[in-house]
């Protein structure tokens, strides 16, 4: 692996007063050509394949990657070129898109608690409960539609009860063995214009652009003061937020897949040992194997 | 309702350091005959049902009733006497058995939250998420059997952390419009007993007996520590206990039903107000029904 990523430039503190036109969106690239970009993200996914491998048969943590950000910068193709060397088996990609009737019925962490990974998988929430403080608080006659009595909106503690109840339930999960790993893609609103016109001038990509995101992009400045609340309100030691630089892709992958590997290193994970009781179960099994008459092949 | 029944009787206190033997398990009873009886516990069924349709319709509110108590204290058929009155589209009852092999993947709260009931209706555990601090308890190697990573059972602290968990999970939930009301069946040792034996000696009841109930028995100690360690840690003031006592069966239905009522009329539940749209387009449609010309009932 790389040393010269320092997980620590891109980290948010916790309790972490954020302002974003301060990180960067855009930084020198970590390699030093398409090539060398290749081989690394290669050597990252290779890796990353094989930790998980392990973390799998431990079957002890859960590992949960959300990502979040503005439209265009990257999500999906990172989720791609990140996590497709993983074995799918142990690999869950839930993306969250506007709540069903029946999740309106519940709390807002409801829908996510169910799709949580189960022990020894890879999570992978493409959006997240995260909407719920962030596009939810820049378009607050989303909140409306919530069905929430009144009475526990008032007081305007709303998103503080919020951060809350997120904070509080990652470091349950925390205790019980899932580690969560957020990533905000930092995206400038330069480059995404740059990327919108693409989509519309590459029919290929067509498919991908909507007259709503350009209206959500109206809307950037309530965006980013919503981000910097949630960053600096829920970034914790146990449960961390990223702002990785996007306005590069190729470098945003290779960060991104350099802390997934170093959060999967951090466990002690190792393939369930084999004591002597299962030894001599798995010899008398062989024994028993080896003594059956070999079967010729049936024909079809 | 009756006024001679206070609740504070019977709820422990935030923070109370919780004596079982200190607390009855017989009280004189609340009705004068078994007539007088039947007729208050009527009248509890009857206004429960009043307004859990108003609950229903208000859609804003949900209910979540947990029952936790030692074998044979009355569960199962307080849940029937009290609760069948009530419109069962309204209702939703879990009974939470041995976890599956999937539910054991995830965290111990996990299980319970897919079956968090949804606004508008009364959710009821017969047993619950709170087994985790009781029966694991009182049986450690069942807490080893569920895979979470050793570094974080270290310490001891894995019951206060439990109790943590939930907590923090219920005011998240109290904030987000869920009320809980949790019922201790506070039952003595020797009435058990008696209870056990009639399952025994009549036919019809021995389904409802097994050897496994006595073992549990033998605990009864261990047990109680956990519930005085529970009800403390756990009884808040927005999702408290109750110990109920429950040696006398019917005692026990008024008093559970009589704190359902209360805890629901506390709510400010309404039917929707109809506005002036609403109000204009059902008379519209109104006007249509009444111009189409009737038609015969078709022959089959």
């Amino acid at each position: 692996m790389p040393m010269f990523i320092d997980h620590n430039d891109f980290r948010i503190g916790e309790g972490e007063k954020v302002n974003l036109a301060s990180r960067p969106t855009l930084i020198s690239p970590l390699y030093k050509s398409k090539k060398h970009y290749k081989k690394m993200l290669g050597e990252h996914v290779e890796e990353l394949s094989r930790i998980q491998n392990i973390h799998f048969a431990d079957n002890r943590y859960s590992l949960l990657l959300i990502f979040q950000a503005m439209d265009a910068a990257g999500k999906d193709s990172i989720i791609r070129h990140v996590l497709s060397g993983v074995n799918p088996q142990g690999c869950q990609v839930y993306s969250f898109k506007h709540p069903s009737a029946e999740e309106l019925e519940h709390d807002f962490l409801w829908r996510s608690y169910r799709s949580l990974p189960e022990r020894g998988m890879i999570g992978i929430f493409n959006r997240s409960y995260y909407e719920e403080v962030l596009i939810v608080r820049v378009h607050p006659e989303i909140l409306a539609g919530q069905r929430i009595p009144n009475e526990l909106l008032n007081g305007g503690k709303v998103w503080d009860n919020r951060f809350r109840s997120i904070v509080d339930m990652e470091n349950h999960l925390y205790r019980n063995g899932t580690r969560i790993v957020k990533f905000f893609l930092h995206l400038s609103k330069e480059e995404q214009r740059k990327r919108f016109l693409r989509r519309i001038d590459e029919p290929s990509k067509n498919w991908k652009f909507s007259a709503a995101d350009v209206e959500e992009r109206t809307c950037w400045n309530e965006y980013m003061r919503a981000y910097e609340a949630c960053l600096g309100a829920t970034s914790t030691r146990r449960s961390p937020w990223f702002a990785v630089p996007a306005d590069d892709k190729a470098n945003a992958r290779l960060i991104v897949s350099h802390i997934i590997v170093q959060t999967l290193t951090a466990l002690s994970l190792a393939y369930p040992e084999t004591d002597e009781v299962r030894r001599q179960e798995l010899a008398e099994i062989r024994r028993m194997l080896m003594e059956e008459a070999p079967e010729r092949e049936t024909e079809q």
